[in-house]
């Protein structure tokens, strides 16, 4: 790759005043009050594949939020790298706990990010991870050094479960063919120490409703005499874990993979420092599944976490009220050869169960996907591990990952490909959390990795 | 009292008007927003009081909300009746689970009010009971049948807790002193089955907030691995009942009064339909502390109930989110004997002491009181039964009631008189829920059952 640094070197503040541009755009697809800003953020995109030299860019309606779809097609013998991202972003609350606005990017040093970071909703998931391929393609098309044909696919659903990637993918088998998908939106272990995502884990998200009474009630009147739906819920969540913190789910770990001694003896080799991992977060311990270490607990087992609780009053002060309704969110991640849609129905079968007379429950899948891993023997795998070599002078680690991009699974059925996920975030970049942000380096770092994947690809096709 | 029915006719639609505008102004206590309509309502107040014939009224400043006095002093060797009210209101939410907004009263009929019922926050609890009294007030005065001295004193923080009551009744023991205290602030039976409420609960009103990471986190990279503060306030919560629905915090039960099989078997005596009350609510089954009827529950038996629980994403779709920080909202309604700050302290001991390393845990107490028992051979409650007698036919039923009214036990203490509580609300009333009402037939039959109170309290007090 001539020139890529000196490129980068000479654009280095346009491509991060772009970026900074799309930021400013909340494209918060889980939330309708920002349609708009969704959309605008999906044209933002649709010129920014043009301008990067795609021959040809489409924006692909969907029932929900339109896929942004580019390719540059140079050679049909050649092979073809598919390229997913998403311009969407999650909700920014709670929004009190942001140091800056979220969609007012900022750059700060921090400890992690000598070189600065940008501070703002999606700087890392993923905008700022899939704008590294439009910055990268640019070059190559810029400096006449693109390999093979690329083809570009966007979308504005993934935070509220790509609701509408399935369908456009399998009624779009011909135009999206290609010979491996390539996916920034994960992380890597620091950056001095690359790796790369092996595995993912499927989810499963679900909402619930617990109803008692059929109108808020006075505590002093009712309360003890009525089954309270708030202190119901607490139960039946309660009981979701056992003592061991083993997820009581009837049928919850038949499928899970078991990985052999010398597996985990593998894994346990990554770096990891359980004292600075504790200082992180301000945690005096550490908590999950007995028997497993904590790189396991969030990479290798399954986990049942709400992600989000509500019900009676929450203002100020007090109100002695017991309430009609209270509900939760639910997720649970989930490890190979389990199914998304099978783990939906049983938790929905043993929750509802558990319901005392006195209540009704109602659960409501919201969205899920399954789990994947990426073989290592693969040619994309080589490819992504020679081109973190060239420009990090380091092998990468190969890691199973804790979170999940549900699509992957559906992309090597429908499309019969394999993803290698090529992320340059770091943990600590408070993704899905207030101050998200994404070192400079990182962004740059991707944008030189990128074109070297594309070269070794080609070659080891070959 | 002569005339007492010819009068309420004649100013019936006046009263209920002058009800109406004191209900249009949303004194809501809890929430700091609504801090000059609070003050307005106080200044409404005591207006009224001066209109109705009080010789001198104030406003008396606390550290919180003021406190109306008024008096009417006729000769210092009769009774002197101190009524005690409140001005405030609970908050109005959930908002939309109104049919008419609360702070705009409308009068419409019901299966259990076909003379009509006021619709409002506050209308049965407390402005449309306490105006009652100045009503009855202004009937007395203007008929010149006051048979003895009365006292106001209304207050404007009840729904918070009565935080600056205490204070005020400690420092004006002589300006406060009375034989006999009277409050509308509970109900009866039914409109047809008059009764007067001889015990009230205690309460203890805490807050909870558990701690986790230091920050919002991503449940796909740290699900599993660290405590989530929702799963473990949902742990800690049911905890805190055994299988029999019993309270678990060490020592709750000690000082419980224990009813003798024969106080019960005529407690069973009331009135009690359990279809019906299933019905009224819309439940399969009603749910409580094992061996113990449903009335027994809510009046004699301690409680523990959550009233409000948040934390973690609670917005529109889905979001993959560890919280930092979950809360709730608890409060214990508590029986004779009990101490409330003694029962505070013991639930705060024992909630942090049950929650798991990797969580912080910290517990507020917001307020409390003790419970009260109303003896049935005193002068004030015979002279209130012969008072329902008079205006209703029929002998009302004495009834341990589940609400608390925790200043009634200061005012022993501080005051050394006992409490009569006259409550002419129904359980349907909704007080503390959406569409809050108050029956036009008990608005007025209260206004004509108190002045008999007066007169049969100076005849049996000679």
């Amino acid at each position: 790759m001539d020139n890529i640094q000196f490129y980068i070197k000479e654009h280095k503040s346009r491509f991060i005043n772009e970026l900074i541009e799309l930021l400013k755009i909340p494209s918060i697809s889980a939330d309708p009050t920002y349609k708009n800003e969704v959309l605008k953020t999906a044209s933002a995109i649709e010129e920014s594949l043009k301008k990067a030299g795609c021959d040809k860019v489409e924006i692909c309606e969907t029932e929900g939020y339109p896929i942004v779809y580019g390719e540059k097609i140079i050679d049909d013998k050649l092979p073809t790298v598919l390229v997913y991202g998403h311009y969407d972003v999650q909700p920014a609350d709670p929004i009190n706990l942001w140091h800056s606005p979220p969609f007012d990017p900022i750059i700060k040093k921090t400890e992690t990010h000598p070189e600065g970071a940008i501070f703002a909703r999606g700087a890392c998931d993923d905008k700022g991870q899939m704008y590294m391929h439009v910055k990268a393609l640019e070059f190559m098309t810029t400096s006449n050094q693109l390999p093979c044909n690329v083809k570009f696919m966007i979308e504005g659903e993934e935070e509220v479960g790509s609701r509408n990637l399935g369908v456009f993918v399998k009624n779009n088998r011909e135009k999206l063919k290609n010979d491996v998908i390539l996916i920034s939106d994960t992380g890597m272990i620091a950056n001095t120490t690359p790796s790369i995502t092996t595995g993912l884990r499927g989810l499963s998200y679900v909402e619930v409703e617990v109803t008692g009474p059929n109108r808020d009630l006075h505590s002093g009147l009712y309360g003890g005499a009525v089954a309270n739906p708030i202190n119901i819920l607490t139960k039946m969540i309660a009981s979701l874990h056992d003592e061991h913190n083993r997820i009581t789910i009837p049928g919850f770990y038949d499928k899970v993979e078991t990985l052999s001694k010398e597996e985990r003896a593998e894994m346990a080799k990554a770096p990891f420092n359980l004292e600075n991992y504790k200082n992180a977060l301000d945690i005096e311990a550490v908590y999950g599944e007995a028997g497993y270490s904590t790189n396991e607990r969030n990479s290798i087992r399954p986990t049942l976490d709400v992600n989000g609780i509500w019900g009676g009053y929450t203002g100020e002060g007090a109100k002695t009220v017991i309430a009609s309704k209270a509900y939760a969110k639910i997720s649970m991640r989930l490890v190979p050869n389990q199914d998304w849609e099978e783990i939906s129905d049983q938790f929905k079968t043993h929750f509802e169960n558990s319901a005392p007379h006195g209540v009704k429950v109602k659960v409501t899948p919201h969205h899920g996907g399954q789990g994947y891993v990426t073989p290592m023997d693969s040619v994309g795998y080589k490819a992504a591990s020679k081109a973190y070599e060239a420009t990090f002078g380091k092998t990468p680690i190969p890691q199973r990952s804790g979170g999940s991009i549900p699509i992957v699974a559906l992309f090597e059925k429908e499309l019969n490909s394999k993803t290698i996920l090529m992320g340059f975030g770091l943990d600590s970049d408070a993704i899905h959390s207030p101050n998200e942000h994404f070192g400079v380096f990182n962004f740059l770092k991707g944008i030189e990795t990128i074109p070297y994947f594309y070269k070794y690809f080609v070659e080891l096709s070959k």
